[in-house]
């Protein structure tokens, strides 16, 4: 068996935190850049995370009483307009489309046809509260219409000067939720159901511990009245925003002129809501999860939950450990995991043992069951689990592994939680004086200048101009304003003047 | 109980095809034409459809060993034009991405911001060969990494100057399969086995009989060495292609430089394949299964299966109805069909029971279960199938109804296809004269223009002049080469050539 003398990934997290994301991205083969700038393929192996994300989210959206629909790519250059604070936060990165046709020009070379140059530019979506929009006033009428409860997934472009996989792409994929309702009540109600649905997903699925709270005016969504987030600590305790819901007051439904008549027979602009998560949902679960051995995926989104990984030897063994595996895999495919069957991969690839235990180790599938004669003999399987390390594998009989294979999953999950809610607190540090705060957000070790001192929770008198320089002089952003932080009103310190809670500083991706 | 007195549809499918169609999709709450031109909306209840599609096709293609993965919407210019006759075939309805940004023009108006013009013009994507083979080029080495099987679910947008809702949309959807193979055996038997896989989903859950046969060159997918297809005919007896698989030869690896070291140590040009089915399959089981009631959904990808219609005329009996239709929603929801449970509505809306009936009807769902306090008295519901018609309601004791609703739910599912099989035979015409191929072709109704004559089964000598002649004069394509006719060489009916076999002619969408 190989033995670990180093980590499978270089440089590890500690040495170089944005390359280490990079190589885990590539060691666990989850995507890449494309040669179209700013734009990533998504390879199989973190494609299937993405369909597993969806597939769990899609059911809780379902459940909460959305029904799924799908809106034009392309949005119209005057509807985009019609909302003042909406055009003016995503004008500049819009991909534009100009022209219907392809021509061979005069140099021989292709081009977009001058005769085929449309009157009205359209832009590819950013975001589509303009266009949906546009239909639900097509759609209401009367009150009876409301509310209108519907989800998309769809893919969306925001033009990406600096580019990271997953992260920041100019393309990604995402749902967006937009919904219509006749009172205010319903919609801010309706705008903190999905963002509890969303914390639920990311804690309970993603393993991902995440604070709850709204954002400051300076963040808000452009054109939302606010917006609430789930915002998470990564390993270089930095903040990574998993999801949004936004409360659109009726700016959009005036913009647009959703209108209906209320059971009181007065016609009345409708309240909407929007909210959203990403493919950044793939990066965050990188960040929080992976260690120096490479991606370590939460077992409850894992594309495959074990691999059965044959040792062979010598040539006369080979059949029997084949179909000693061959019975495991099948035995184990057939047990349920939740509402689906376990996941399992039989690799029966001609190299190496320890190579291929390597490989799933950095693709972070939760378990790897090795097999070689001596444990046909025994009958039993030597059981490496992601979360304790290559180190801590050990022998079980096909009986335990068989009986204690979902407890096992479920055991991997928890640890992940806890581990990332623990270092989520033991980095979140209130912190009571400008001084400090100042000594918190200056990189202590120059060799380092990635990985952060975490989150403080501060005081704030709720200036934007406040805001605005500590975002100048330190990088450092607000989070969140969150619910619930345990202690009441205070002293801003920055400006001495009084403060109604903590909020949640930390620099951000 | 509201007397049928004429169809819910108007007009009908002899009045007038054409609008009869849109005026499906608009009572039936499909999808509609959106403000961008070309786009369209899908609606709930099309989406839904299209989700059951999405997931029972995407099972199939993960069965014969494809995965996921996502590739960028946007193609730089220079990729296309890399193979000529994909370029050639593609140019003219592409929509081309000029300009990254937005800002405010002298006149006050948003315009593409000239500084943020791109050097290279990005194409969004018709089709994804050319990105996805730059890609392929990058991952193949060796022999060993082949084959790649990979499908993708995505948005393509071909420019289309008269749009037709679900048949030709300016943006689709589809999945598009994309694989590369290390023999020219290997590819082409990829080619059948998932032409084979469309053919078994469009009989086996859409209902729809489906010849299976091989491209005339003209229609060839550009760029392919040969397209495959399967075709149906819809209730006009015009054809619809419901889904392509094409042998690509060495044309795109070419292009692309997918090139692999074989086992022989010599470097070698890999041999690929592409195949698709879009949202226009929406299209074709409209046109295949509805009336003039409305919408028909085959059961197996019906959005729902039954709606529970609890009948009230007099509150003193509305409780009891109300928990009658309760208990038969839960007990019906836990029932199995298939892989998937039992999906019921039950509809509560305060509004004419009748009315309700033919929302439901219109919209096609496959079973509609009335209940009123005669059949709560005699524990009993009133039920009605959609193949058979609201005249054929008939009364069923509850135990009757659970223990055959699945049952029913197949034999509608077996009545479309039958029906649909019926009526594609007697619309086909082994025709063996150009003189009864002409008179065969011309509208025999000037009324009804819009009503064909359906499937011709001639001698075609293989020349494309012909072909394209036929075309000009009468409209008229040949949809494809079919495998099996039963019958073998003859003479071509329109210059008395050799003919090696019959090959199918007809309007088509």
């Amino acid at each position: 068996m190989m033995k670990k003398t180093k980590n499978a990934i270089t440089p590890t997290r500690e040495e170089d935190y944005p390359e280490w994301y990079q190589q885990i991205i590539k060691a666990a083969d989850l995507a890449q850049s494309s040669p179209v700038r700013g734009c990533m393929v998504i390879k199989p192996w973190g494609y299937s995370l993405w369909e597993n994300i969806q597939k769990i989210l899609d059911g809780m959206i379902k459940e909460t009483g959305h029904k799924n629909a799908y809106f034009p790519l392309f949005i119209p250059l005057s509807y985009l307009q019609k909302e003042a604070e909406h055009v003016e936060g995503f004008a500049k990165e819009c991909a534009v489309v100009t022209h219907h046709r392809l021509e061979t020009g005069p140099d021989g070379k292709l081009r977009p046809a001058p005769a085929a140059r449309l009157e009205e530019p359209l832009v590819v979506r950013p975001t589509s509260e303009t266009i949906i929009g546009e239909m639900y006033a097509n759609w209401v009428h009367s009150y009876r219409d409301l509310p209108i409860l519907i989800n998309q997934w769809a893919n969306v472009v925001r033009w990406e000067m600096r580019p990271r996989i997953f992260l920041r792409t100019t393309e990604f994929l995402w749902q967006e939720g937009h919904t219509a309702h006749a009172s205010e009540d319903e919609a801010r109600e309706e705008t903190m159901r999905m963002l509890d649905v969303y914390a639920d997903f990311a804690e309970n699925y993603l393993a991902m511990p995440v604070i709850k709270g709204e954002k400051s005016e300076s963040e808000r969504f452009p054109g939302a009245e606010a917006t609430y987030c789930i915002e998470a600590m990564m390993q270089d305790r930095k903040a990574l925003q998993a999801g949004t819901s936004h409360f659109l007051g009726q700016n959009f439904s005036k913009a647009a002129q959703i209108k209906y008549l209320s059971d009181q027979g007065r016609e009345e602009y409708a309240w909407t809501t929007s909210w959203g998560v990403t493919t950044r949902l793939i990066g965050g679960v990188i960040m929080i999860h992976s260690d120096d051995d490479g991606m370590v995926m939460p077992p409850r989104v894992a594309p495959s939950h074990m691999a059965i990984l044959p040792i062979i030897h010598k040539a006369e063994t080979r059949a029997q450990v084949l179909e000693y595996c061959e019975k495991l895999s099948k035995r184990l495919s057939e047990m349920s995991y939740g509402d689906n069957k376990l996941r399992v991969e039989f690799d029966t690839r001609d190299i190496h043992g320890g190579e291929k235990a390597w490989e799933w180790t950095k693709k972070g599938i939760p378990m790897v069951l090795e097999v070689g004669p001596r444990d046909v003999a025994s009958n039993s399987v030597f059981v490496g689990r992601r979360d304790l390390g290559r180190q801590n594998r050990k022998s079980m009989s096909l009986d335990e592994l068989i009986s204690t294979a979902v407890d096992q999953l479920e055991e991997i999950q928890k640890n992940l939680f806890d581990r990332a809610l623990v270092f989520q607190q033991v980095n979140t540090f209130r912190i009571d004086s400008k001084e400090d705060f100042e000594a918190f957000f200056t990189p202590r070790n120059q060799d380092k200048p990635e990985i952060h001192g975490g989150f403080a929770m501060s005081h704030w008198c709720g200036s934007a101009d406040v805001e605005e320089e500590i975002s100048n002089k330190y990088g450092v952003s607000i989070r969140c304003i969150p619910f619930d932080t345990g202690d009441g009103e205070g002293t801003c310190i920055f400006t001495g003047k009084p403060s109604k809670q903590r909020v949640v500083f930390a620099k951000a991706y």
